[in-house]
């Protein structure tokens, strides 16, 4: 299966959350067995052998992409998750929203000093919580060089962001205001 | 690697999230490989040739191990999740927590009538949030007689609750208050 097919099934869900704005649901890619085991093949044939040694995703759509890819890399997976979720001592990152702010946090013994890791979520738009994940992995010495998304909407300005913070994206399909 | 390895992986932290509880912290099998990969393979050994067409997990945790085990076993996954988090039509179902109340949501065309699901989560401590989302499935003409589990805690009564409701519960490892 192909990146191609993946895109086919992506749902377009109009005026959600707010009017004008097309959803891209990735729920459905979830639903559809051939579409989200390709979406973790395409996504372990781009990063196997490139030497990492732990996948993260956030909370809560990343886990559906990264713990499945971690597994298949055979490497630990990490969660990065809303405020008070994560039981032991966590390292805290607060980011800015459209309208207010949200915090992410890891816990301090997830990531050692010169880990490799591998950040993966299913949507790459403003590139905000990637940003702030990013930030969380690199404040515990862990390098981060890569994050790998099944959406990418490139009219958000993602990729530049994550260009200007030393990290490459990759993204299985793309969607413009179409 | 036995479910013997995945319960010594688990890490309990005392006093969260209050004086007096022992936290099960199923994070710590997320980071090691084998015991995260060991319970997607004993959850498959114990699923698979039940005949089951879809895998239902529970927002976030239930996310970490529902995805991998529904792509091993060749089926959907559906995920139950938090209230205005999906963007499609939905079936709500609110619950009791010990203060307060819950809300679990349901895409509606996510479940057929004759779906037999299989209900995936990381713990069944009371089942609360187990017994709302059978409930869901149930609601949408889906099947459901057999939850999934990495840790239990068997002193909460989760067991009992989902037995009433006609729901076979399987865990890797068990905790007691030890």
């Amino acid at each position: 299966m192909t990146a191609q097919y993946i895109k086919s099934v992506v749902k377009t869900v109009p005026d959600y959350p707010k009017p004008g704005i097309l959803f891209r649901d990735v729920t459905s890619v979830l639903e559809d067995h051939k579409a989200f085991s390709s979406c973790i093949a395409l996504l372990l044939e781009e990063f196997q052998d490139m030497g990492f040694n732990k996948v993260a995703g956030t909370e809560a759509r990343g886990f559906l992409f990264g713990a499945p890819l971690a597994i298949e890399m055979g490497i630990g997976f990490v969660p990065v998750r809303k405020p008070n979720k994560l039981p032991r001592e966590v390292v805290s990152e607060t980011y800015d929203l459209e309208y207010g702010t949200d915090t992410l946090e890891i816990h301090k013994d997830a990531i050692q000093p010169g880990d490799k890791v591998l950040l993966i979520d299913d949507l790459l738009a403003t590139g905000g919580t990637i940003e702030a994940s990013a930030k969380l992995i690199r404040t515990l010495g862990g390098t981060i060089e890569h994050a790998g998304f099944v959406i990418g909407l490139p009219e958000l300005g993602g990729r530049e962001k994550l260009t200007a913070m030393g990290i490459k994206s990759f993204t299985l399909c793309e969607f413009d205001g179409e």
